[in-house]
């Protein structure tokens, strides 16, 4: 279908090399913040979207995938999870999801403020879990935040970063990983947003070979991000002790008890098979055999 | 990254909703066939694009994943087959992964011959397989050749086809699945491209309810298409007596004897576990239960 005179459109352009557009009705926020370039816009399909310095980072149509698999691979296998931890992830969309479980509670470790504000105005549904009783939010550096945690306070850690560039290069590092694993229980797990293959083949490479140094065990598991680059997403699993199969024991009608539209027991083991060209980004001696 | 002036771009524009671009080098083709407009480019990041009425058909650099995920996924559940036949797919990715199956003779049954011209001269990679001498490559509608069949003649059948508008609307229709049926083997698969969750749920309804009108078991599965819209991409498997997962009992290494990317034994089950949010949009008593 042409592009009309007069239709408005945001577009992301990927690296300069390829591009996802949405047709939007009206510029809701344009700001620029201590840290990034803060946009925020009414799409005609896909709700609200929410840009950050020009990437984006989430719709309101499709945003419950990326935070279903971000949030619920990991607390599934946490047998009674009490302490959580999100790193970047201003939106709330993982901490809404973390909710879902009663016993735990949640800080949000955010660089920047605005992010929450922006959200908490127009993105109510994402963002509606950051008043809740069980959660803080704390406009800190995540790394520092990691840094001053005591050992095996935390169950769960999750990195929901954009891209590894600007603020969020300090969350990619080996030192920002080994405070991870310092500061997880003997059955903690952490998860982390880990890139697209198609589109940052060398990031993903030096992420897990990272992650190598600091967890005994890490996995990759993926799923379909409809708005990021390249849209088949990548994410790891790393534990001390916990595995993300054997220790995977789900109740009957999971997805009905949790209210998650993209998650479910049978996805949940299904996001562990890499398809081969995915499993060759892996390190050397780190083939990952599913079993399904 | 903004979009500098002097850059050249393709963009599809998914019902006018979304947006799709690549960053092009050149144009490499362009002509209005009898069937549609046929147009191809080369790009910087994907090699190159193949565009049929304004819709990317396919790049070189992911153009694996949907053509695997069309062949292998029936192709793997019937025993030893002789007889396929590939409605559309004039490109030749499916012929060329099916031709992995030394007894299989194949007939492409393609509407518009400039389409597999086309092909033949831009991409070669993807084409290769259409001078193979188990290939037979004829210009017709693919309704009437199915029509044309006798009974019980072919074990596998493969829908490549364009979105359900134009020349592919025929082959969205009861009497197409109903002939589909007749022409099978009694281990006889029917697959095809169904569409996105996203952009297509009236159509996907419609799909699954037709088919049901001719084959006694049905199902769906999914992968990742990177240049269609939406891009978890759905696909029916529909027979009259295989099993998608019960009729699976690949070797060991199956991927790395079949050479491909994406498709594997694990992806192969995956691919079958629906996100409830797809679950939902089959007919009522069309659960589709996987255990992984």
């Amino acid at each position: 279908m042409p592009h009309s005179a007069g239709e408005a459109w945001f577009t992301e352009r990927m690296l300069g090399l390829a591009g996802y557009s949405y047709r939007i009705k009206r510029t809701l926020h344009s700001e620029q913040s201590a840290y990034q370039q803060i946009d925020a816009y009414e799409t005609h399909s896909h709700g609200n979207l929410l840009v950050l310095d020009g990437c984006i980072m989430l719709t309101e149509r499709d945003e419950f995938i990326y935070h279903e698999l971000l949030a619920h691979v990991a607390a599934q296998t946490i047998a009674a999870p009490s302490r959580a931890a999100v790193v970047g992830g201003g939106d709330g969309g993982v901490v809404r999801e973390l909710l879902k479980y009663p016993e735990l509670h949640v800080s949000l470790v955010e660089i920047d403020e605005r992010v929450v504000r922006v959200s908490e105005r127009l993105f109510p549904k994402v963002s509606a879990g950051l008043r809740d009783p069980r959660v803080s939010v704390l406009f800190e550096d995540g790394a520092k935040y990691l840094a001053s945690r005591a050992e095996g306070e935390l169950d769960l850690i999750v990195v929901d970063s954009t891209d590894p560039v600007g603020p969020a290069t300090a969350l990619v590092q080996d030192s920002f990983y080994a405070q991870a694993a310092r500061v997880l229980s003997s059955k903690g797990v952490f998860v982390a947003q880990t890139q697209s293959p198609f589109f940052h083949a060398a990031e993903i490479r030096a992420i897990y070979a990272a992650l190598g140094g600091s967890f005994d065990r890490v996995w990759m598991y993926w799923g379909v991000c409809p708005s990021y680059p390249g849209q088949l997403w990548t994410f790891c699993y790393a534990s001390k002790g916990s595995h993300p199969l054997d220790d995977f024991d789900p109740p009957a009608g999971l997805s009905q008890r949790l209210g998650t539209g993209y998650y479910s027991a049978a996805v949940h083991r299904a996001a562990f098979a890499l398809p081969p060209f995915v499993q060759a980004l892996l390190p050397e001696g780190h083939s990952q055999r599913v079993d399904l």
